[in-house]
């Protein structure tokens, strides 16, 4: 089927039962930002590979929105198709409740799909059409119409050894417990992948570069209850699961479950975690309380033991990142010039060495001149370039180990930097170093942190786009909420701009430069929140580098740096060298050592 | 009577109508920052002088909300009643509805004056208790026991030339026009009386430090009315109003005419502003548009005209507070020692010089020692300490001209200063000076630009609890919306986060540092928001610093400034001897020629 057979067989079946605008998401049931092929309906309809995006298909018109980010993506992706195409931000595009009101008529109703759309979604889609509209769920339009459909994987669970999570699921069960009973609810529903594998220490293969399976977990007082694909537990973990009191059911069991289960009781959920779907299938006398996922705010605090390991694989990793970067710069002075592609498989050569490696954990970037300017950029086998000995690599490269994710940013120097390209790189480590060394009063949020460290590209008339820094999910998500390091509200971190930074919670601090049409700049290191001191101003915080990896020594203006930052540069640098070298050879050593040499 | 006599009084009264909690609230219709006497409900029962205050009767308790800065005051104050005393921002504090919830018996109901709320406090009040409780508008509770009851000043109106404002009432009108018209609305009420005054080109005296007066507006695209006390207004005034085509109206009438006028009709107002009462009085087929009051967004972005003005109330202020600094300093030698009030005092003295100068606009701040550690300290004539000749005097002194209004705060040495307060003042300029001197992209809120200032503070572990600055009203409130340069969401400002600083727009800076038994510093400029530059990041804005005073050389430790630092400040003590000087006699030149030399 192509794009127009698509559309038409979607506005029959619209045209059937009156609907004027059908709302297509690309989102799964449990409102991930990542998800796997099968739930990616917009790209199916549009052939639009970017995500974060909506669709709306009217009787006459098609529009869809996406982030800024992807706006010449989206051109190009469709630009033979009659596709109106708005960035979600942008203030003169129209809303999607303004474009459904200029083009439905009077009279016909909005369909949706209600097991992917959150409730707090569905709610603002209400509110923003205002009285007078019909919205309905059908989700047969997209499930009936998409064939053949990319399946959910259905490779096993595997568990999570107690030494990498730090505490049992047990444990963690009562963590939860206790904070239900602090908001005052008898029960609690999560819908997260993240926050259900992490509660029960499993990870899957649903998702191509998150280690997570789709389920739903339900927990009262006494009892817990684990909703997935049943197929995928061997007779071992569910033996362990069994023993540790939780239950075992089908996925779609939750929907006969619920409205039962929850009659007369107080029940905790997360309005932008839970679908419509779900949150229509409790009982009516269920008193629901709603608020932040307990488990999200629980699990982003990393316990004693996940720090030490997401240390442990900082360091393997930076080891293997220290590995390609000599090699990529070896092979560039011998004039062998790979393409961004292979740089981004490469790079798993080095990992594999390591028995705790899990896998990639991003899509590779690698991005060389003009590419480095699009902060989101991926090579594609068929379409990648060619490295030249000029200017910058950046490569933004993410992995999970057992002992933890990891997610590190580097831009080297492949050949002759130009004045502005070292005073740039120098600007954008001035601002990593300015996160790296706050200190901030407990009760900052992430929203004003960002605009800290983005002040100092300010005040040189610079600024970047995206977030200072995310969460970083212990071998999860690698984009985790509650918190996050940015200026803006988005739906996946709904509780961004209001959530304290707190102990343990992991980040990643990325600023950069993007200069469109030329050269990008980002430098990220994994950071964790830790305790600094308690004044009689009050408690204050500050952050932990994990990651050793080399900064380019040849794109440092040192005259821009102030003492403390070179003092900051100089220490890190030999820190650096300090963690890597007991895991390198003596060449390694001998490159290492004056890749980190003093300046 | 006595605070048992009231309270019995108010009980009898609740006993017969079967209500269970009276909410007092210490604001007046208008949700005014600053009320008079007459408004001052909570301070009538309780006796606690603070702002910003709640107050609760239940049948058996009385509990009383305020501010954590007013905390010693309320015990101080209270320490005689039986009165529970919570701070509104402690997470451990009851809220009013968990309060209530607590203290009310089954079937009875909640009493507040529905005139004294605004829409959103009255929703929230609602939200927070849930479903099952009833809320009853009883003004006459308080109206009927308050005897005998300040009056409000019938003092008449004046009016403030265009050569001052910069524009009509009739160009205003248009503008506001405009954006009725772009928000899609037919109609607009506006409650805030510094809008009002803004709008019609009117001061009044109803507010002893605000020269405001009690008003309502009601405009559409034909009509504008002025509700008010038109005994205030002199015929001359009445004929120009009527001649600019506004209807004048007693206030009361308003609760008449907005019934049939609203109906079928589109309204815009803002629900933090317009009273519970006057919302109840919109016809029930009026369309209501909800959002930021118009006038409060377009009256903060200073035209040119009201900007050349308020540079010149600067330099008008500073003049009188160089004067002030140099006979207490002068005094000081020669052991003359006034106390903080008569400080607080003795700048009219010097103000009245100038004959565009209209009052004091705040109740003078003069801090001598630990004083000075309470940031919103008011010596009493009766109670105010004298001056000694060792460490800092601090004082916060705001003026109306008739040029606009001025906000400045100077920490002078007035004897020996420890290394600890030479070094927190330097602390205090750095911060300071970050501002001055921040370029930020529009868009940017003044949530994240107080976290960029206070960071320089974090950094030495130190902080103040205060926002950062303030938007300040020309010739109306000192505290102006909807911008503020805080890291808290406040009912009075409820777009400060949200809201981006915008050109035109008048802050204060005034970072500082408060050592709770020891001493503070404070450092403020009022600074204005100007355009800085366009590139390919966007478009930046900077600040204009109107305010021309000396910082206090003494206090100053140079090693702790940056070179752009000591060069910002050479340069403002350079521009201020030449901007004051032309002010001056000869002595006075030669002592500011001094206290503005180069370090």
């Amino acid at each position: 089927m192509d794009f127009r057979e698509k559309l038409s067989a979607l506005r029959k079946k619209m045209a059937n039962d009156n609907v004027g605008a059908l709302i297509i998401s690309s989102a799964d049931p449990h409102q991930s930002p990542s998800v796997c092929a099968h739930w990616k309906a917009v790209q199916w309809l549009t052939g639009f590979t970017g995500s974060l995006s909506t669709c709306i298909v009217s009787r006459q018109s098609v529009a869809m929105w996406t982030d800024g980010r992807y706006l010449l993506q989206a051109q190009r992706e469709l630009n033979d198709k009659d596709i109106e195409i708005y960035i979600s931000s942008d203030a003169e595009a129209p809303s999607h409740a303004e474009w459904i009101r200029e083009h439905i008529g009077r009279e016909e109703k909005i369909a949706i799909d209600k097991k992917l759309f959150s409730v707090e979604e569905y709610r603002s889609i209400k509110r923003n059409l205002g009285p007078g509209f019909i919205v309905e769920d059908r989700s047969g339009y997209v499930d009936e119409t998409w064939q053949p459909r990319p399946l959910i994987s259905s490779e096993r669970l595997f568990e999570l050894d107690v030494s990498f999570a730090g505490a049992s699921r047990v444990e963690k069960i009562n963590i939860i417990r206790g904070r239900m009973k602090k908001k005052g609810a008898e029960q609690y529903l999560a819908a997260s992948l993240d926050a259900v594998a992490w509660l029960t220490n499993l990870r899957g293969h649903d998702n191509p570069i998150y280690p997570l399976f789709h389920s739903y977990l339900f927990i009262t007082g006494k009892i817990a209850v684990l909703y997935t694909n049943l197929s995928k537990i061997d007779d071992i973990t569910a033996e362990g699961l069994r023993k540790d009191n939780i239950l075992l059911r089908e996925t779609s069991d939750i929907f006969n479950f619920l409205p039962n289960e929850t009659a007369g009781k107080s029940i905790y959920l997360d309005p932008y975690k839970i679908s419509v779907s779900l949150f229509e299938s409790l009982s009516p006398s269920a008193s629901v309380i709603e608020g932040i996922d307990l488990i999200t705010h629980v699990k982003s605090m990393k316990n004693e033991i996940e720090q030490k390991n997401i240390r442990m694989s900082n360091i393997k990793e930076c080891v293997a990142l220290c590995r390609l970067i000599k090699s990529v710069k070896e092979n560039v002075k011998k004039e062998i010039f790979l393409d961004e592609y292979m740089i981004g498989q490469k790079v798993n050569e080095f990992r594999k060495i390591e028995p705790t490696f899990l896998q990639p954990a991003n899509i590779p970037i690698v991005a060389v001149g003009e590419n480095a300017a699009l902060p989101h950029y991926k090579p594609k086998k068929e379409k990648s370039s060619r490295l030249e000995a000029k200017g910058f690599l950046l490569f933004d490269l993410c992995a999970h180990y057992l002992t933890g994710s990891t997610d590190i940013t580097r831009t080297i120097q492949i050949g002759c930097l130009s004045d502005e390209m070292q005073r740039d790189y120098t600007l954008v480590l001035k601002a990593h170093i300015a996160l790296a060394t706050l200190t901030f009063p407990y009760g900052t949020t992430g929203f004003v942190i960002d605009g800290i460290v983005k002040s100092s590209q300010w005040r040189n008339h610079m600024n970047y786009d995206t977030g200072t820094g995310h969460g970083i999910g212990f071998c999860l998500d690698i984009h985790e909420g509650p918190c996050k390091i940015v200026n803006e509200f988005t739906p996946f971190f709904p509780y961004a701009m209001t959530t304290p930074l707190d102990v343990g919670m992991l980040f990643s601090n990325e600023p950069g430069v993007y200069k469109k049409g030329r050269f990008g700049v980002r430098l990220e290191n994994d950071i964790l929140v830790q305790e600094d001191c308690i004044n009689e101003f009050g408690r204050f915080l500050k952050f932990e580098t994990l990651t050793y990896c080399p900064f380019e020594l040849g794109a440092i203006k040192k005259e821009l740096l102030s003492v403390e930052e070179l003092e900051w540069l100089n220490k890190y640098h030999e820190k650096t060298y300090e963690a890597l070298s007991p895991y390198l050879n003596e060449k390694e050593k001998t490159w290492l050592w004056y890749e980190t040499r003093k300046l």
